[in-house]
């Protein structure tokens, strides 16, 4: 019999692999953090000696969903102000709160949204927001991975005086992360509309030189992409392609307006993912990305929450619900997007967003990222497709356990590597005096 | 000092009142299953002796919410066939299992929905099927109110051999229920396309003569639409008005497509309300109803989940969430349907569509149905805005109690009137015997 750290058996097992198995009554062994089998439990059990064994019951394990797209900090601003345009919602209510952040302000309220990834199968994340030092640290408390960028802006932020500090900070953020296969460094120069040729240029090089992917957010809105035809004389993606971002890795959120010459150019750059964030997109009423159409062309996708004051959940179970129903509405066309399609975005899409190709399916010789719901819940009784249960009938309530590289991290309401009591108590703290500044 | 049953008290309380207040730091007293004092807790201990007093600590209590339209029993069906067109997942897929329904089947499953229901904060439902009598069985075991009719048809169900078996199953009904305060009893003819003039008469009539609401599926589809223009050469809701049945107050599910002259019917029937269910148009692809429209009309609006088949959830804030994202995106404006109102649909809209002018807000004199959500789940932290959050941050899964009629029928994970591991037990069994049969 060979050695494993962990035996865990489960009702069902949905691998997202090449053929899409689910396997029943069936077990995974994992080993310093990988996957190293993955079968019917009674052969598993005859194969692997394990230190410790876990038989998890009527659950289905899956991948750990992957959110590409987020600002996990804002949890801090989550229901400070909805219902308002865009711009007043931004320059009236967020940026003025954004000005007075601090790093430990950062750090509280990422762990925060990192509690609410974890509670709700989320085992990985693309963050991009300021002070991302303080957003590893509390990843680093959480036990999330995490890839994340500080955002590059064309003015200061509370946390870079300049976008040249802010590319000298992401730097800084690469070498305090080389060590830890959990945290990954990401270029974030933050949009089109609030950086210049320069700007966009310098951090292409950054990316070059450190050999990074970019992230930035990308044709979210109509008014973004009439500001930069006005400024550039070309639609925000054929701008971006002009500067040859597109030679590197990128990681693009929303593209929700995209014409047909901007497809053709997304379908011929070398390696983009396009990160969908319907329920953002809806709640600001920034319109319906192509998504589809941008499937059927063969684009990367993946599926992101945005941050928690635009949506207002970082839950990727109700995230992939609205891309499946956003998308037949639109369409006008029950079969659009089915749940295979919209998982295999939230799992498979979400590892190739981070640049892991050892996530999103639970394979051997993957990392053991991973998470389980109770098929005992009563919105997942019966359960006849476990692929459609994910996308309709789960709402995230049912994860009972949360794992990232075999380690676990939440367990039946307890979260493993900080008491979420003493967090909440923070939280209320801070938040009170912030109200009796304002 | 007076007294009362049961003293709540809890961190905050949302009324629903005329003026919307939340109070703070707050008490509910309750007494023969009604609120007979609401206000600040102090004022409360002061002013009632309890038999029982609960302290529910940092939690936010609101009516309990009304799920407007739904068909409980197709849990059965729930994820049994998904990302089909509505003809082919109508005829191919659910209809022939609905043939094979028995009474017993149809209790058990309904009883599963309406622990999903109690789970996720609703306290009340309005449900059509068939086998009616044991939807009404399956509440009196769950303690839900329900407001309930036989599906009327032109062709035979499982439960009924022709409409008029069916309009007699319906005055049965209400026999058997008339001494119970939580149910009630609907005259439901289907909908115009599976029934013609002559059912649709007799069931205004009987409605008549039993002095009940109507409720029906109307104006669900283009394609619907278009049938009915050329089998009766109007519009459903203009048919419908011809055939004088918004004469009586009529509960209407869908209505996705509606012309002005539709509208302006709409505006003059006496007492209609429109049961709104974002969640299926979106699913099935049926197309987005004007409901920002409706409202500003000033039509009564209530918000349903439609039957866990093309939902495939019976979760009210998740279906909260689906009607404020959906028209804000629809309507090009974030300020569209803002938490408010949508809130004020899932209560207050769902009491009128019940024809319970005691529910839909906390106030003395009301019944104490209620729910109560834990705000220290991650995704409730923190809380500025508390309608904000039941609409965009709340799934359901933060309930820890739910109450009907000042009994507690939901109690942190636990349902007080029925073993819900020997439902799912049987449940199980009964869904292997019908695959072993397939």
């Amino acid at each position: 019999m060979r050695q494993c750290s962990l035996l865990l058996h489960a009702q069902k097992i949905l691998t997202q692999d090449a053929q899409r198995r689910i396997l029943e009554d069936a077990s995974l062994a994992i080993n310093d953090g990988k996957i190293v089998d993955i079968g019917p439990r009674r052969q598993l059990e005859c194969n692997w000696q394990a230190t410790r064994t876990s038989d998890l019951g009527n659950v289905l394990i899956l991948p750990g969903l992957i959110n590409a797209h987020t600002h996990a900090a804002m949890t801090l601003l989550r229901g400070y102000a909805d219902d308002l345009p865009l711009l007043q919602w931004l320059e009236q209510k967020i940026f003025p709160r954004e000005a007075q952040l601090t790093a430990e302000l950062v750090e509280l309220f990422s762990l925060l949204g990192f509690a609410e990834m974890l509670a709700s199968g989320t085992t990985a994340c693309l963050d991009m927001y300021i002070f991302e030092k303080a957003v590893f640290a509390a990843a680093r408390r959480a036990g999330i991975r995490l890839t994340a960028g500080e955002g590059v802006f064309g003015f200061s932020s509370a946390c870079c005086a300049c976008w040249q500090d802010a590319l000298q900070y992401t730097e800084e953020l690469v070498a305090s992360t080389a060590q830890e296969s959990r945290l990954k460094v990401i270029v974030s120069p933050h949009s089109v509309y609030t950086t210049d040729p320069q700007i966009l240029t310098a951090s292409l090089h950054l990316a070059e030189k450190l050999n990074l992917p970019l992230h930035l957010h990308l044709s979210e809105s109509p008014q973004e992409v009439a500001q930069c035809q006005k400024a550039h004389g070309q639609s925000p993606i054929a701008y971006l392609s002009r500067l040859g971002l597109f030679s590197r890795p990128t990681k693009l959120a929303h593209v929700v307006v995209c014409s047909d010459t901007d497809l053709d150019i997304l379908s011929q750059a070398k390696d983009t993912t396009i990160l969908h964030c319907p329920g953002s997109n809806m709640k600001l009423a920034s319109g319906c990305a192509r998504i589809p159409l941008m499937h059927q062309r063969g684009l990367s996708l993946a599926l992101g929450t945005d941050g928690p004051a635009s949506n207002n959940q970082l839950n990727m179970f109700l995230e992939m619900n609205r891309a499946a129903l956003l998308h037949k509405l639109t369409a006008n066309d029950p079969e659009t997007m089915p749940a295979s399609t919209v998982l295999d975005m939230a799992t498979l899409g979400g590892a190739r967003a981070l640049g892991h190709n050892d996530l999103g399916s639970l394979e051997i010789g993957n990392w053991a990222d991973l998470t389980a719901l109770d098929l005992s819940a009563p919105n997942l009784v019966p359960c006849y497709e476990p692929a459609s249960h994910l996308v309709y009938a789960a709402s995230g309530h049912e994860v009972v356990l949360t794992m990232v590289e075999g380690e676990i991290l939440y367990d039946h309401g307890t979260f493993t590597r900080f008491d979420y009591e003493s967090l909440c108590r923070e939280v209320t703290k801070v938040i009170a005096s912030i109200r009796k500044m304002a």
